[in-house]
């Protein structure tokens, strides 16, 4: 139909525009960005009272569509959520600059000499959930490291949404960014239109619910940096502490069961599994036996358990059934500890501590762009390292390869 | 039909033989790795009159099909060869050890500490062309970072192939790494059912013709790394020192027309387009000056050539027609320089100096994996650093999270 056509090229060209954008981005020093960031927190601030009468639009949709609890508690945005938003770019702004990072400086011979250091990746698309507060977030990362984003965000929260775009679009182009260093898709038919966009977005962040990364994971040739789905596992040794273990299961299951990372499978050496049943008894979550929960993502208060006869058989089912994201071992015995590091294929690999430990704050990034499944690029929590890239510079005199070919020259390699 | 599913099983139980495979090669000592290309070094030249028989065959075929001289001349593998392949081999046993380096040490509280550690990638498909010297490198590159690769070379070096990787295959499990260390694949049937294998094959490295790879990253969930084409630009600034730019517009171009990182477009400062056409006007190089060129890796001696009017259009034509490779500004104006080495987004951004120089050798890293043109994982030249990732390794004495949002206790963060 012509109706959509039209709408590709409209799409098409969003991304066009945050592409070349990008280019000046890139460009900027580190005093633009952060003033911007500056510019933002005020703009906030000052349009408080516009932002929570709108999102109190939303709030009222939302009752009166009877969406469930968690979702109107997570749309809600008052002045406690607004203020931790202005602290966090205050936070961000103190944040030394992932930019323009040296990476290797080496001469090549003199006077040509090779840099590698750290450049915005480009244009980050983001589609994600009905947090207002996550817009502010996003595109104050993204400000941060020079990258231009194109947002979707949760449709509960359109209004919302609405209003923190146009102001923080508003303060960032009058500190100095291009138009398109932000971009608010509004329909969720957009999603697809961007996903074809692969000459422009050079990296889509889903936050979302597993079907829906997986959608976009097998639907677009932009490369994704996320995690479908968070089966993290704690196995108990043999030569497990029981006063380790027991706190740290249930911190792991239960300490926010809706967490990409806490734990939903057991795994229990033979030795201890009676004692470990026992400990468990009174556990607030149910435990569950059969096979079919191995692959299963509770995110509640459901525990699939395996006795297992050995600590490889435990490394086994972990790279068979696990999602890659963060597995535990309880055991006394360095020597285990360091074989199952090594032999469990994830991105967080723990010994005597929680799953839930899986965080950027926690691992003092500052910062999170979000967690990666993925082994390239990024893998695990992921702070603003995650936002950039690097190229090569190399500056010289006029030298030529036919020179080092012949033997005329030689290369003198040389760090500094 | 039947035997398209048997055979499509089949690649599927190769590729899960590796996957598990993969888990040991990432448990196995530097020595164990070291002492293994020891070993295959060794065997290649104890086997080597067989070696040679085959390709002998390989040629006696191909000479009778009367394939192009430059295959041929790839394909020829010959006591030289041979002895550059045993003295690579060499090399790359003195190179430091790409996994188990420590990224980052932190401790996050007082007895839990974080590392972030670089590990194997897991299992790495590469896909190469006629030269049978490329599967040597390519499995002793796999053997030093520890991943498992399945490896399809081309059909021309067959019986060189088989022999090639019969010796390195059995010279590396004597040494003790497991069987499924390096798989080969002999028909071209076999690529397509290994690009369904993403669960099993972590990274597709594609080593062709552009658009077999762009055949592979449109077809394929596994990342791939590699590229696609080379459409790299030497910029001629009106502030270019000329005895500068002829010598290095000349070596860009005709150093070695087939490489990707030879100069495909030049592009000129209109106030100096007068002289750098008189200096060209002998050349051994067509020029052509139509539109349809811009986007064309001509991997021969023709090149682009379009007036700008300033620097500015010169870094919009390069991003907009580049492949985002390498390109060279020829400029005296430092400032300019460092402008255009920001506004191209591209993984080399040279000025003063041949684009040939994008290369790993050329680079200092003593071994090349390959050249990304890709902006996530690796760019530009990459060395071993590109066959491994990350994980992070936490070691607690039971903490949990509990605690820390209760405020109980407090992270500590200290880099150590």
């Amino acid at each position: 139909m012509c109706g959509g056509k039209e709408r590709e090229m409209e799409y098409r060209e969003m991304a066009r525009k945050a592409k070349s954008d990008s280019y000046k981005m890139a460009g900027l020093a580190e005093e633009v960005r952060n003033k911007a960031l500056e510019n933002i927190g005020k703009a906030l601030r000052a349009e408080s009272e516009k932002i929570f009468s709108a999102n109190g639009r939303d709030m009222e949709r939302a009752e009166k569509d009877s969406l469930p609890g968690p979702i109107i508690n997570r749309l809600k945005f008052d002045d406690h959520k607004l203020s931790d938003c202005i602290k966090g770019i205050g936070d961000l702004i103190k944040l030394t600059d992932p930019v323009s990072k040296t990476l290797l400086k080496r001469q090549l011979d003199e006077g040509l000499i090779l840099e590698k250091i750290t450049c915005p990746i480009g244009v980050i698309g983001v589609i994600f959930e009905s947090r207002p507060d996550a817009l502010v977030q996003i595109s104050s990362l993204c400000v941060k490291s020079g990258n231009c984003a194109i947002l979707k965000g949760g449709s509960e929260a359109a209004e919302s949404n609405r209003v923190l775009f146009d102001t923080i679009h508003k303060a960032g182009v009058e500190a100095g960014l291009p138009e398109g260093f932000l971009t608010l898709v509004e329909d969720r038919a957009g999603i697809d239109q961007l996903l074809k966009c692969h000459d422009e977005i050079d990296l889509i962040i889903p936050r979302g619910s597993n079907s829906f990364v997986q959608h976009i994971m097998n639907d677009s040739k932009i490369p994704v940096m996320g995690h479908a789905d968070g089966i993290c596992h704690v196995y108990v040794d043999s030569e497990a502490d029981m006063a380790k273990a027991i706190p740290v299961i249930k911190d792991s299951k239960t300490q926010y069961v809706a967490a990409c990372n806490a734990a939903e499978t057991l795994l229990i050496h033979e030795d201890v599994y009676d004692s470990v049943m026992e400990a468990l008894k009174d556990a607030p979550f149910e435990m569950r036996f059969d096979e079919e929960g191995y692959s299963q993502e509770y995110l509640d208060y459901i525990i699939s358990v395996k006795k297992v006869g050995s600590m490889e058989e435990a490394v086994d089912h972990i790279n068979h059934y696990g999602s890659h994201h963060t597995d535990v071992i309880i055991t006394e015995d360095e020597e285990k500890a360091e074989l199952f590091m090594d032999g469990v294929d994830s991105a967080g690999v723990y010994v005597n501590c929680s799953s839930r430990f899986a965080d950027g704050f926690r691992y003092g990034f500052g910062a999170e762009v979000g967690i990666s499944t993925g082994k390239l690029h990024a893998r695990g929590p992921v702070g603003l390292d995650g936002l950039v890239t690097y190229k090569y510079k190399l500056r010289g005199k006029g030298q030529i390869v036919a020179d080092y070919a012949s033997g005329k020259r030689e290369f003198k390699f040389k760090d500094i």
